[in-house]
This record gives C-alpha cells, structure tokens and sequence, in this order.
C-alpha cells in the first residue's frame, strides 16, 4: 500500500450557503490502536453525495448534523489492517460511515465486510450500495411505476439518477431524464438508452417536458426540487407518484428554500409526495443486492464512476458534485493502489 | 312556495385575487321545461365551498374551470318541481350539481335522491354531504391516524375541519385544532372537545404547536397551505401524512402561490404529503354517509352550519369564506321556507 500521510477532513463551521474551502480544516492526527470490538481501517474509496448538505445543516434531519471539529461523515470502503473484533479479520474490505478519512479505529459492528467476489470494491458504494439501493426502492416502492408509464427522472446522470433511469427502462416505462448540459444528455440516450433526455440548461423545460411525455407523468423521482419540480407537478397524471429523494438545486442556500408552487396540483390530481431514506430499507437491502447484481450480470445495469484522487481533494469534489460537474458516481480514489478494476 | 325571482350568479370574469363583486354577473333567465331525462329542480340551499376558488381559475385541475357567463358550479339541494326523468317525481328532494341559481333544468342521472329521514336536507350538503365524506376519507384514507396518535387539523372551525376533528376524537387520537381567533378556538376546545385549540392569529405558532404536540405530529389535515403547513412540516414525526384538502391561505394570489419551503422536511421525515379530491371515493360515498350517520346517532358526530339568506348574496359569503369569518357549514338558504330543520 502507498504511503499516504494520515489525513481527516474535518467540518471546520457550518456553511451558509454551499460549502467552500472555509468549511473544512486538514488535520493529520494519529490514529490510535482499536479496543475490543473495533477495527482499524485503512480507506480506500470514499463516497462523495449531495445528502452530505443535509449532515453539516444544524437542522432537524433525519441524522444528527455532523459537529464543528469532527470528522466529516461519509460512507467509505477501507481495509482493515488491524483488528480486535472478532467477525472481521486484517484484509477484509468493509463499507459503512467511515468518514472523509485515510485511515481510523471504528466500531466493528457498525461495518459491512464486502465480497469482492460480487462486484469492484467502490461499486459498493456506488451501484452495489447506498446509492444503488436508494435508487431501487425510490422508484419502486415510493414511485410504483407500471410498465408502459411515464417516468421523469431529475440528475438524471448522477449516481442515483442513473440508475433509476435504467431500472425504469428494464420495467417497461417511458424514461424521460432530465440532466444539465449536451454531453449528459448524449450519454443518457446512447449509453443508457432512455426514451427522451431533456437538458434543462436549454431553458423552455415546460414545453420540453410537454413533448418528451404526451401522456403526463405518471412517476417522478425528484433529486433536484426548484423550478424542475414545479414544472414536472404541472404535468402529473391522476394518482402520480412524486419520490423525493433530495433537492440540490435548492441546497445553496437552506435557510430560502424554494418550496413547490404547484404542490396544489397533488390535490387536483389526486397524487402523493413521499419522501424517503434509506433508513427505511435496510432489512431489506440483500433484495436490492440480489436483483442490482443479477441485473448487472446481464449487463441491463451498468454504473459510471466519476474518480477524483486524493482525500485533500474532498472540498473540490463536493464542489463540482453540486455545480454538476460529475458524470455519475462521484468518489474520492484515497490512494493510487486503492482495490477496483474501474480505477 | 315562497316567490323568488328566477336568478343565476354566473362567472363574470376569472378574479386575479379572491373573487370581488365584479367577479359576478347576476340574470334573471327563464328556465325551460325539462326535455326527455332532465327534471326542473327548485333550488333550496347551496353549499359555499374553499374548492370554489379552483373552479373560478382558468388553471389544469381536477374539473375544468367554469367559463366567463357560465352559471357558477355548486353543490345544492333542490326540489323537484317537473321531472321527464322516470326515476325522480315532483317532490323529491335531490343534490347535486345545482349551480348558483334558483331554480334549473338538470339531468335526472346527475343528481342523487336525499331521504330526508336520515336528516336535514341541507346537512346533505354539510356533514352527510360532500363536507363529511371529504372530511371522513381525507382523514381515515389519506391521514390514517392511529389510536393516541397527534392529528393536527388546519382551518378546524370550518366545515370540513370540524368533521376531521370529531373523527379523530372518535378514533382516539390527541387533536390539535388550529383556527384564527377566540371564538373559533373556544368552541373547537368547548363544544367540540379537541386536545388543544391553537390560534393561529395570536402569533407564535411554532411554540404553540411545539407545545400542543409535544410528541411531534403523525397525521396533518391541511386545509390552508402556507405558513401553519410549514409550521407543521418542521414538526412532523417519522413516517407522518399530511393529507392535503386545500390551501384557503394561498387562494388570494393563486398566481403566486407559496410552496412549502420545509418540504424537505417529507425526505428527513419519510413522510408523505397526499392530495385527494372526493372524486376519488364516489364509489364508497355509501360506507362514509352509514358511519357518518351512525356517529350523529350515538352523539358523537355534530355538524355546525352558517347560514346566509338569499342567492345574491353570494358573493358575500364567498368572501366571509376566505377572509375566515364563517364558523361552521357556510351554506345559502334560497327561501324563506326551504325544508331544514336547523334553518
């Protein structure tokens, strides 16, 4: 393993606004020994995700925010290179909150062990894990789509969005995706092969939207909230389901969000807004496994990782993450001999 | 009979805020004798409904919008006084779609025969009526409150609201009512035994329902959009519904309609915000009005009406409806001596 200098992005104060370079601090604090039941891991692949605005916003969420001074939070895979936990032995690749971090002591059962038998180390983090499973249950439990129906994907080149793109398309709908900018656009209609990609850069996304789903949308999987949800609620067909799984078009200033005007049309069409988490699913995580790598072994599903190397290098990857500047996947490569055929 | 004039109140022009006086045009147009399956219906009460203010906005919604010089739509209950519908005699007491007008030829099959021994035929148009379905589904259906569970229900001193309050009393649910003023709010805590009545008027929401609702809320009736929907969104337990009836609060401007800026809130939360209109339910209109009949029965279910004498004075009552100062059903008594016991 490359020598890479023990290293810890630490959330320096709560941004107002996005996040810049005077939200984090560097430290190279050392990393000490693990007690009974925890492990040492050394980080190979951190996984850079536009939820992490919610983690450093002191609001109410559905996790308590990250503290000024701590670790950044994020799921990472790591090996571990020291144990006192008696599941996980030295060599296991684990996924879980590892933080924006080269290497820490962590609570051996707060951690997956990964078989790389199934998948690249880092596809865990990306179509293999959170952001694979957010993808299958949004679409499919909160959206519900029915084969021959309408669905309108928001960032639909991101991690998450991609994936609901193709799910939609193995279930038998009607993809539109919605994505900022020609070469997004391009790669979702010749890579994965959705019905009509709309690039919301152009402008006139309302009659854009009126061609790409003639017959109304029937689902919705909302990663960007702002003007893009208004105009998607005018549109809804009766009984439409909207998932909300995050809003990063308003994620620049949380204190002025921007809520849906045209959320009255859930009344007039009879339809539902449901937001939703991955807390929701995680007993049943080994279903969306199972069907993501089945998919994946008949190359109907496939995943694009967008690799920035070095953790000093976190602040900037957030960064182009929420100026959209990532073309799937987003993650942080944290040293050049990290395990993953795709790196 | 008492002798009024024949008269419609029909659309004059789209309003841009609320409807004014100049949203108005009334005409005293003779009415026709009932071709082959229509009935000529002498009109008795007509019901004064927040939905109105969608029906008068040239907007995509769950009905088309009424057409300037078009007889303004409203729910009503009529007699009929000449019938070429096989299935209705002069003399029957039917509701439906009536129109703001005295008297109207209507199609026999579009109308629905009231047994005035289940209750006062204007209570057809109240609490047995579209109010009370709309409260009893909207609730149960959308809001699905469980026992000892917190049901905040908005603009709970009208006709729908109090319903849903008494519903969740009866289900056992801690409720807090909010409404605007002391009157409102006495009568929600007095004669309606609600848990807590919150005035909105009074300032200070976010503590007073912080301390309404110490546990959080699980279900939400809203009926007003706006600020209290936000309100309630900031306090919403995990895997709460928010059933949405309305939004009386942003009907002055339905250009400029305010969306819940907290509806991220749905995401942390897991929740779900649920329109729904009655035409979803037409079909089960006979389970609702058997419970809703039985719960007036026993005591339990009481239906409060405000009564306005005279159709021109319509466009009065609308306006008391959305400047909030009816207490209870607003409803048009046509004459004098339209049958109702409460009149």
């Amino acid at each position: 393993m490359a020598a890479v200098p023990i290293t810890q992005v630490r959330l320096a104060a709560y941004p107002k606004g996005l996040p810049s370079a005077a939200t984090w601090t560097i430290t190279h604090d050392p990393v000490p020994s693990p007690a009974t039941g925890e492990v040492r891991v050394a980080m190979d692949w951190i996984s850079v995700d536009p939820g992490m605005r919610g983690w450093i916003t002191p609001k109410r969420s559905y996790m308590p925010p990250v503290e000024p001074g701590e670790v950044m939070r994020a799921f990472g895979v790591g090996t571990v290179v020291e144990s006192a936990f008696d599941r996980l032995a030295v060599g296991d690749l684990v996924t879980g909150f590892t933080g924006v971090q080269t290497e820490a002591v962590l609570a051996g059962r707060e951690l997956r062990r990964i078989d790389p038998a199934y998948g690249a180390p880092q596809s865990f983090l990306s179509g293999l894990g959170m952001t694979g499973y957010t993808a299958y249950f949004g679409l499919l439990d909160i959206g519900r789509p029915e084969p021959g129906q309408t669905v309108v994907v928001s960032a639909a080149a991101g991690a998450v969005g991609s994936v609901v793109c193709q799910i939609a398309r193995i279930r038998g709908c009607r993809v539109v995706a919605i994505a900022g900018g020609e070469a997004k656009t391009r790669w979702l209609r010749e890579e994965l092969g959705v019905d009509v990609a709309v690039d919301y850069r152009a402008g006139n996304l309302g009659p854009a939207l009126d061609q790409a789903a003639p017959d109304g949308i029937d689902v919705y999987f909302d990663n960007v909230g702002g003007e893009i949800l208004d105009a998607v609620l005018m549109r809804i067909n009766r009984h439409a389901r909207i998932a909300v799984c995050g809003g990063i078009s308003q994620y620049a200033d949380m204190d002025a969000v921007r809520g849906p005007a045209n959320y009255l049309q859930l009344v007039a069409q009879s339809a539902t807004m449901q937001g939703f988490t991955m807390r929701d699913y995680l007993r049943r995580i080994p279903e969306a496994l199972m069907q993501l790598l089945q998919w994946t072994a008949t190359g109907q599903l496939r995943f694009r990782e967008h690799v920035i190397d070095g953790i000093e290098n976190f602040p900037e990857a957030l960064g182009m993450l929420f100026r959209g500047e990532n073309h799937g996947k987003l993650l942080i490569r944290v040293h050049a001999d990290a395990p993953g055929d795709q790196a």
